[in-house]
């Protein structure tokens, strides 16, 4: 994953189908070789199950975008970004999938089918999912402290800041709070947007974020990619709530329609389909907007990116 | 809380109740300021219950009594030191509380009565209960990591990796995940130990450790301060399973008896209460020669709490 064999030829398009499975294997084998081993009485086998061979790795593409982005403006990078942007990467992922863990609990969605696979509370039972979950959450912090790597302790630190609160009660799980309060209410606009703000976009955004770090970007470049993961991830939740009515359950590997099941609030219920997709294709374009202001030279990965979130499920 | 006014008179006998009192006001008045502020719908109410006016804070006692003994044999410490422990003190114990949280859980323990309170899903429901634990693990590497302050990122990191891998599936949750396997089995005492030494253990060896990471303790002391903390961790998990059959629920202030109903192996269980009896004498044992190899000159607060494990419940 060097900055610079990577985005050698910075005028030419994209190969995203390239690009992304490239970076897709190394994140791939680096979950691989780091979730789960040294884990007794059967965790590891269920925080690697919670992990491995699903999803779509948004967000590590996403840190590994933003991170390309900014070693494209720079000279030659240290011998740490890239390890620094590959544990980020990692860790992101590992939160989103405890997530997953903990929102298809019985006490929370109840769901059965996450990724085409059964969830892990029916694999392993709901109480050694809920620990792998914890687990999982914990480990994405250990994956951002080596002891033993030259990846400087400001950086360290700078990405536990940035997953921390993108993870917690202001971020991630303050999101999911609103969604439990709000099933059979109707909320307005703003409410909804918060509540998608903190759900889901906090931790994409903090997945542009933590790569902009590893690049080590200047403080102008770091706000537009702050601004680029913002309008991304409320896109992404649009999208989102959009597919939930669209999809069926074989496309997107989880159940469908269990928002309308669940009398939950989405961007449908709320503005009607057409003009869901309408904000959707303005925030994708509010986006891109953001990510020009950044200046970076390079930012085609982060662009192909942003239209992967409309165009799903790819 | 500084060192140097609370350990003045080194020779002295420490009078723990007033050390005692002093520092629970510190780190109460200090959890209060911080926990569950700006969190939405009923998250940060849950997270306050979980946390707020209940036990006994014996993780961050360690891990100010580690920093002042560390302190104890150095010259001034300089001015982020004392907020950097009462950060690691609050960190450590927002951990242990989400621990309790999810442990009582329905899915795990279904327990119904904590630190003489109901339980966080009793209170709140089992999913606002799920969420809050989830946000109070990752609140407390938000407070470990602090943007604002002068401390420096290296003791952020160094706090993180210690809080990171004692909270995970080599450690805490590690040891969850095998008391889950062991119910209705007879485990070696080897096996026995494994277990306490990750579910209890880790996370008491590492807030000795993280207050001797914010003295910026020497490498000899290091080492010695996580021989006290792994024997006293040790021992507290002893005195957790001969209390359990001895005590009765209102002391306890948490259901007296469960291990044996749930049919867990415990230290009684496996060598009688006398035998354990004797072991937790020995642990502790173990734990003052080790601090007295620290070679600090005050280590007189570690004393006074590892005899405190002992003649627990207070």
């Amino acid at each position: 994953m060097s900055a610079a064999s990577t985005l050698s030829a910075a005028a030419a398009p994209l190969d995203l189908g390239g690009w992304q499975q490239n970076h897709l294997a190394q994140v791939e084998q680096a979950l691989s070789q780091w979730v789960g081993h040294g884990a007794p009485a059967g965790l590891g086998e269920a925080m690697r199950y919670a992990v491995l061979d699903g999803g779509k790795r948004l967000r590590p593409l996403l840190v590994l975008a933003a991170y390309q982005a900014v070693c494209s403006g720079q000279p030659a990078p240290c011998a740490w970004h890239d390890a620094a942007a590959l544990r980020a990467a990692c860790a992101v992922e590992l939160i989103h999938a405890y997530s997953l863990v903990h929102d298809d609990l019985p006490c929370m969605d109840n769901d059965v089918l996450r990724r085409g696979k059964p969830t892990a509370h029916v694999r392993f039972g709901p109480a050694r999912a809920l620990l792998a979950g914890d687990a999982l959450q914990a480990f994405a912090f250990e994956l951002l402290t080596p002891e033993d790597m030259p990846i400087p302790a400001a950086t360290q630190a700078a990405l536990c800041r940035l997953l921390a609160r993108a993870a917690g009660s202001t971020g991630m799980a303050g999101g999911q709070a609103i969604d439990l309060a709000s099933v059979g209410l109707r909320l307005t606009e703003g409410q909804l947007r918060q509540m998608h703000r903190l759900k889901t976009g906090a931790l994409l955004q903090a997945s542009v974020l933590m790569g902009a770090v590893c690049g080590q970007a200047a403080p102008a470049a770091y706000r537009a990619l702050s601004d680029y993961g913002a309008a991304l991830g409320l896109a992404f939740q649009v999208v989102d709530d959009i597919l939930d009515v669209v999809a069926d359950s074989a496309t997107l590997g989880k159940t469908a329609g269990k928002d309308a099941i669940a009398a939950k609030p989405t961007y449908v219920s709320l503005l009607g389909l057409e003009r869901a997709q309408a904000q959707a294709r303005e925030l994708l374009a509010g986006a891109h907007a953001a990510r020009l202001r950044s200046d970076l030279p390079d930012t085609r990965a982060l662009a192909a990116l942003a239209d992967m979130v409309l165009s799903r499920p790819s």
